[in-house]
């Protein structure tokens, strides 16, 4: 990493399958899910070894921003940028573009989810700086992962002809970005081995990505100028409020990614990346005992009950389950929520229900 | 029914299986588990109709004595019978036996549990009345209950000769009363048709169930014997509590009624009964929605559920299940219990292993 290096972590988001316990006010990312750091401490965590505070930004919202500075003070407050209201990966992209641009006209850029979990933090900081000599040659870059079963909760990025020089790890050309495929499509991604999951991390220079939504994003384009003209002066709050309003929601996958020239893809194998997106996934990430039973934050007394889990806020409760298998128990003060572990999916469908029914209280 | 007919309400035990809203200090019996009323008010409520209050009696442990009288203020003082410690059920029908006795030598009683269903409660009084005049006969009579599936969670009484004269109901002879059976042996019972579920309600002259005592028990003859010749003097304190201190836990069912004389079984179809003795009983008893979920005293949200119980005490918590079949959800402040429903039996088996490690704030 050199002084043009950026990360730029991408926290604006809800979130909804991880209800009950991430709620409106309080996303997963702001949550110490996995232990004792949140998943957004452990973000900045995972980047303090390649960037220093002054060069990783942080694209949220109003209402995020506050608890994040509290969890991470080093982060300098120029660092934050606070969208006016959610407007997609694409315009997070290219906002933080933009602002970087103008900082560091040869700026080279990680845009990273805040939210995911990461096993192997030496070989994705190797991976990071494979990642950021190959944007240096002006390539939009991807971060891919080796997909371990066939997933239809992810979206998959096909490969194509690997790039040719003195590259530090295996990078293929991008031939398609898929969105989240059936289960039958899925095992076929699986066997074909040229297909990774979409893991939301990006790689590329500043000046590389404008490009591309000027070419295919002109509304976005035409926006993201206009806040640029006025970024640092005293129109900056009403204009970018004002430009943030009409922009569509698009993610920078669909928006940008597919169409653009010059995409390339680092299949990353080991990183033991997971994207903390349902109950389910747990599973994957905490350690379950013997019977694949996971316990959290909870005295959970199992009595033949097998890969369930257990996840409360209150060590005074006694959680005891019987003959319970692939099951999901999630206790928070005001809700409880059993579900069958393979439809941990469904929780969203839930969050909708309660939202269409005004259950603000329980949001 | 005559004035010589008596009702004993057995509320001495503790039950163990529909932990945790039944515990060591508010007893099954003394709560409200199936709507306004306690298991207790309800039993005293089926017998109003038949026995003036001064002709109720309950036996009872002294923990419980005092909720009780709360619950139901009717029953006079002296007709609670207070066991220094629980000894059984042949013991507490020897005691109701030896104090009616006294106080009436033609006495002629039901002894009933505390904590069972009955919907049908006119099927009931028609049966008792029946009853009554078996027993006025000099038979010991026992309620029967038609099984309704191969339970293994009963005990089984096998009939034999109907017994002849005029009689309201048929009656016949008991051939054996038999243990819970396996699965498969309950199967043969239900399929001989002359085999009733044990209810544990018993009706017999107060002499008649003394004379098979003293045949068969002499222990507790010997007890009775020593506590009558004292019963309302100073001393009936103190003897009580010594020569109930000595006697074994004995059931009447095995105690006297497998091996006494004059032994009739009255077997009860459509009489609605449940012994309420696990918490997938309440299936039977309440009333579940088209899915055949049952919940009570909660908020429950179901999205592809079916056959589940969600049982709480607080109507804020929202319980959530998704994807759920045949399950028993019971959430309680403190504890927190979610059991296949087939093995609802084993709720047992983990009071015991909470009592042996003394977490004695869950018992």
């Amino acid at each position: 990493m050199n002084e043009h290096s950026y990360a730029v972590i991408m926290a604006g988001g809800g979130g909804t399958r991880l209800w009950p316990v991430s709620r409106k006010d309080r996303p997963k990312q702001l949550l110490p899910l996995l232990g004792e750091e949140t998943l957004f401490q452990s973000t900045v965590a995972r980047l303090t070894d390649l960037f220093p505070f002054e060069r990783i930004l942080v694209v949220t919202v109003e209402e995020q921003a506050r608890e994040m500075q509290k969890q991470v003070a080093a982060i300098p407050a120029d660092n934050y940028l606070i969208e006016p209201e959610p407007r997609g990966t694409a315009a997070v992209a290219g906002l933080a573009a933009t602002v970087l641009k103008q900082r560091d006209p040869n700026a080279v850029m990680a845009v990273l989810p805040s939210d995911h979990f990461i096993r192997n933090r030496n070989l994705f900081h190797y991976l990071l700086r494979a990642a950021f000599e190959v944007a240096a040659r002006n390539y939009l870059v991807t971060l891919g992962i080796t997909p371990l079963y066939p997933s239809a909760a992810y979206g998959y990025i096909q490969q194509g002809e690997p790039l040719t020089g003195d590259l530090k790890y295996p990078v293929y050309r991008v031939l398609h970005f898929k969105e989240k495929p059936d289960e039958k499509t899925a095992q076929g991604f699986l066997r074909s081995g040229d297909h990774s999951w979409n893991s939301g991390m990006f790689i590329w220079r500043a000046d590389a990505i404008l490009n591309e939504i000027q070419r295919q994003m002109p509304k976005l384009d035409a926006a993201l100028k206009k806040i640029s003209s006025v970024w640092g002066s005293a129109k900056q709050t009403e204009v970018f409020a004002s430009c943030w309003r009409d922009l569509e929601t698009v993610t920078v996958d669909y928006g940008v990614m597919e169409h653009a020239e010059n995409v390339a893809v680092l299949p990353a194998g080991g990183l033991g990346w997971n994207d903390v997106g349902s109950w389910d996934t747990l599973f994957e990430v905490l350690f379950p005992d013997m019977d694949g039973n996971v316990s959290a934050s909870v005295q959970h007394l199992a009595f033949e009950t097998h890969n369930t889990l257990v996840y409360g806020n209150n060590h005074e409760r006694l959680i005891v389950t019987i003959g319970m298998d692939d099951t999901v128990i999630v206790d928070t003060g005001d809700v409880l929520l059993v579900c069958k572990a393979d439809q941990a999916q469904k929780v969203r469908d839930v969050v909708e229900h309660l939202k269409k029914h005004q259950k603000e209280n329980y949001l």
